[in-house]
């Protein structure tokens, strides 16, 4: 988990983990603090990871995490200096841990934190409009335009060069060089990310951020959710276009045009030199190629491997579309 | 109708109406008072009502008021105690008598009520942002946000625990507990609701409102038109992602999960426990039951069945669409 | 070329603009100024225009230019008076001049010549919210409404009677009387338009601007982009819903109705009284003729004769559609 904004409250020590985690832990268990929520991975022997799917097993075999969040099916796949807290359901309780460590991750009321930017820092460097609010731990690069109305919110980086237009709201993100954020644009906040419950959806944390690298421009109206456990990425040199929904965890390679009101579900990649028509869809958790073409108003339900041109619903081969639909 | 917030300008005389519905009335009429527009089966002896088609016969039988507006071809089927107004079109016609009781309803242009919420009673009940303003007859409970830019216009009920977003504007809308509404949403606004004219489109009254009851989460970018004769209704803990457009008088069930972009048109009802996938069309005037799942992408022409999974478009069986489309 | 609003910077010397295109040109040239960049049926001796396809052969073989930036393979069909100017794309090469004639219709950076309405002399003309800002070379009719935080830009004509909403923001706009502009639209701003490059992508200039004619109403949250080398247009009485996007250069024809979340791109011609139902795509280029009916959700991807009814993606004859999907 890359964590640049999101505060780690830890350590916490792994007797009130368990607590929180509402397990019967038989064993003794040392009075042992625990530094962080990490994925199998990353995770060091100061730390806690999750195991959730025999997908993984080849990470969870070797992980060098001190604890695992897992499955009594799972356990067995564990190293035996990790000790196993076994639960009903891995991903809503490593939730409730990461909510611990990172607390602010999980809900994005407004920031209270925003002041006028005429009492900022950036009154003499930055070129700005009327009504701008500036939050905490944000910096600007040099030649920078804001536009009216707009509030840069807590944890924002902006390269050199940038224009970012009025009534856009920025949280949670790190902007490069020449990207230009057009109006109305919403930017950073958590995404669509919770474990429904009859009685109230229980959200999980959003620990990610939106990187917008060199080049880009996004189109007015947008909406580019952070991701929850990993990044949300716009490559360099991509341009999207208005009414654009990119959804928490997408990845789009650089040089990549996405024409408007397209849709992009989350935890989807797409390769570079990508070209999306207007109003397509694409589902969560692909894998679109390299120098992929999708025609406007597709609907993509399944991977897409490189150079390849598809259209339709779902979206196939584009030759075979238009020759059974003419 | 329902209209906690909308003031009937009523009685109206009958001599009145039928002077603003310019039909020649032979019968000689007492100079009675009206006192509201109601539907056929809510009026009472005091009210006009409106019958437009046979498919409301059994009410239209039944019906207490003491005048109808309606067509020739209907009129037999009116009691004897009440007293047919025979036009052209039934729809137009008592829109414009709808329109001269509650003349609030049919515009929406900009609230001139508001002021800064500073010079509320909020001031010290709300914890707020920069710049907001707040409307006539708005209440607001305890332990709530509201965001940068937000503007609360005229008839607004908000519950306990709420959290508003920046830069969003509700009017005409009661708002449960624990709900939140994200940044850049329009709730509470009338619908596309008109009687298409070549000179000038005539634009109907909306005297219902939306109702968003407890525990709900509205994406970023949303829209949520009010009713025009009865309430938009999101059901307890139903959660709307990003950019999506709910119309007129939709009702949608508890617990139900809308992915981003989807469009729900006017009338339409939704069970409870329904998942839609992202940009999911859903036409007018259709029945959704509960436990539906509607596919990313798929178009709604027709009702589904509880426990129905659909896709593509029109939206089928789902099995039967992969089965189709392999 | 339309640009009421575009300052012309030229007349600049043919020698500069030789310069600029960055091409060898053996022949003498005389030390000419060029007035203006036209298209080749508008462009007067004066001027340089572009000649790109052979589509346009028959204006070539006319234009009354002295200049002309086309192709080896095209120069032959210019008249002998126009002295063609030979470069690898020729749109890249107008675009690079018409940047050069109108340099403000490249970019849309946020207006930094508005002013608060109450500096303004519309204070006293106008019924204004809060937080408004008011762009240079504006007029605004009699009878008007302005919502909170609404910002008119430069370079806008509102007629009469119309009502502008809350948080919208609009430049380089015609608009006529009676014409309603819901909450948190845009309009005016620069469409979609650049010349994709593999380090930064190459935006062209919109020198086009946004007509809406009287009596229309725009949706909340829609975006309507101006034109680049001719104007989008909204036609006379016609209704747009929530969250639609108008791209550059459309032109939508009178009593024209539109549902919510439609997308229509570039350069595409819509006739008068279409029907267009929710979130329904159509591409660009193409021409939709006059009464046609396209129902919600379809893809339209050819051109539309006159009183059709289409359905589905590609959308074709409903009858049709709707007896091949039962």
């Amino acid at each position: 988990m890359t964590n640049p904004f999101f505060k780690n409250h830890g350590p916490i020590n792994i007797v009130e983990i368990i607590r929180l985690l509402n397990i019967n832990f038989d064993k003794k268990i040392e009075n042992q603090n625990v530094d962080d929520v990490k994925d199998l991975y990353s995770a060091s022997d100061k730390d806690i990871t999750f195991f959730h799917s025999k997908k993984y097993k080849h990470l969870a075999n070797k992980t060098k995490a001190s604890y695992c969040i897992t499955t009594n099916s799972l356990r067995d796949e564990l190293p035996i200096n990790c000790i196993a807290l076994i639960v009903e359901n891995v991903l809503i309780s490593t939730s409730i841990i990461t909510a611990k460590f990172y607390p602010d991750s999980v809900e994005d009321n407004f920031d209270q934190t925003v002041i006028d930017i005429n009492q900022s820092d950036f009154k003499n460097k930055v070129k700005f409009g009327k009504n701008i609010l500036i939050g905490k731990n944000v910096s600007i690069g040099s030649n920078c335009l804001i536009g009216h109305n707009t509030i840069i919110e807590k944890n924002v980086y902006i390269g050199d060069n940038c224009s970012i237009g009025s009534n856009t709201i920025i949280r949670n993100s790190i902007i490069g060089n020449n990207v230009k954020i057009l109006d109305k644009c919403i930017v950073g906040k958590h995404g669509f990310g919770f474990f429904p419950d009859p009685n109230k959806n229980l959200r999980y944390p959003h620990v990610g951020i939106v990187k917008i690298e060199d080049n880009c421009e996004i189109g007015c109206g947008s909406t580019i959710d952070r991701g929850s456990m990993s990044n949300t990425v716009i490559g360099k040199n991509t341009f999207l276009d208005n009414q654009i929904h990119i959804a928490h965890n997408v990845k789009i390679g650089e040089n990549t045009i996405i024409a408007g009101q397209v849709g992009i579900a989350g935890s989807s990649t797409l390769g570079k030199n990508v070209k999306i028509g207007g109003q397509a869809g694409i589902s969560g958790h692909l894998k679109i190629g390299d120098n992929v073409e999708i025609a406007g108003g597709s609907g993509v339900i399944k991977d897409i491997p490189d150079n390849s041109k598809v259209m339709g619903y779902p979206a196939k081969n584009i030759r075979q579309f238009l020759k059974e639909n003419k």
